[in-house]
């Protein structure tokens, strides 16, 4: 089975790590879109244009799959890409939902949403969220943890001050949505400023949903993975092989 | 006389606020390449390659001049734009580095640049700067500035500890070139981290360059400005009507 997994730059890689961890696929061809990123500061139809482009990238592989692992292209452009593909496109919201509701069974409870502004300009998780039966929502664009992470920042003062510009107000939070791909990267610092709740993570979310909605669980000896990027691969490859690690072959 | 500003989003509007103090031009037309913004984040190629789409985009409004308001422009594409175009190509380094020269004339003056990835990559300034005679030269990427100025902060804990992780090391600094078209909307923050010290504004600079190395100086009764954007032009125009103010006549 092979998979196509693309973002806006390098948060899918987060996601690319949870279809490694469980050797999902024979094969994944990952596409960043380095030279436009970031999506999540742009408007709606800019970002569908920008992910119909990626499907057209890869319309050559011969894919049985694709996942949009980025959360503001999966907000807004998830429809716009099914009707053009022939092959299942899955992005991580409906996962991200799934998995919330699998996680926390009160529907009483306090579930906070993170992502971009775009992301949570779309409403697509509260709206969601809302359906599933839970009352207590608030959702926050955190724009500034996109660079941060970008920059390489995991911890201290830096990451430090911007979870307090976002989230200092809030209390008795009891689950985190990381709606944005970046976010994962710095998981333990946002549950840990939340008071250690629980947190939802798009990557792990997706494989849940591979397994639960499309009774996919396969279990390959080694996935190949290939880096694409709309320019400088190399960058990408390198932060590929800084996060990734030893679960990468090469 | 009818200019054209570009820039890859809002920054170059730091730049039309000198131009429009100086009532420097009867028109103004602003195109901020919103739809791919940051630039500062993007390879050699890339930033030329769009580049050359802004200055296509200005052929038909029949320019005097046009004026690169990014400093990652201006550091990677000056000499692709100048090749194609018929009118003067102005970029904001050169201008930079001629009010430095004329406000900082020892030359073993401590001189900081601080700009994008990019801007700070090409080494532009730096090589311009040393041709200049400057010894003492140190060059920082703070790339995070610019989300945090497009997030609205321009004092506080997140700018604070931004400032503190770039610049946490720095003694004795004499002038801080602000080598980014954002950094000028956080310029009396950055100069007092740095204890009080001058700082060389581009906006500023292109003004003073135009009179010196252009001869031009007009002043208009009022300044015409039409803002252009590759997406979201509402959002551009709206930043605008907060950074500039009673400047604009609409």
């Amino acid at each position: 089975m092979k998979v196509g997994v693309f973002d806006s730059g390098i948060g899918g890689l987060t996601v690319v790590k949870s279809l490694l961890e469980q050797k999902l696929f024979e094969e994944i061809i990952y596409y960043g879109d380095t030279a436009r990123v970031p999506y999540g500061s742009k408007d709606k139809n800019t970002i569908i244009r920008y992910s119909l482009e990626a499907l057209e990238f890869f319309k050559n592989f011969d894919l049985d799959i694709v996942i949009i692992a980025c959360n503001t292209a999966s907000a807004h452009a998830i429809s716009e890409l099914r009707e053009v593909s022939n092959i299942p496109v899955i992005g991580v919201i409906e996962p991200g939902v799934l998995a919330c509701s699998q996680t926390i069974t009160d529907k009483n409870s306090n579930i906070l949403v993170l992502g971009t502004k775009a992301t949570i300009g779309s409403r697509k998780y509260e709206t969601s969220l809302k359906q599933m039966g839970y009352k207590n929502l608030i959702s926050i664009p955190t724009g500034l943890f996109v660079p941060i992470v970008e920059e390489g920042i995991f911890e201290g003062n830096v990451l430090n001050s911007a979870l307090a510009h976002y989230l200092e107000e809030l209390k008795n939070i009891d689950a985190v949505i990381l709606g944005c791909t970046h976010f994962p990267l710095i998981e333990k610092e946002i549950s840990q400023y939340l008071g250690g709740c629980t947190t939802i993570h798009s990557g792990d979310a997706i494989v849940r949903y591979l397994k639960d909605e499309h009774n996919y669980d396969k279990n390959f000896k080694e996935t190949k993975v290939t880096f694409f990027a709309s320019e400088n691969p190399e960058s990408l490859k390198n932060t590929a092989r800084k996060w990734l690690g030893s679960l990468l072959n090469d």
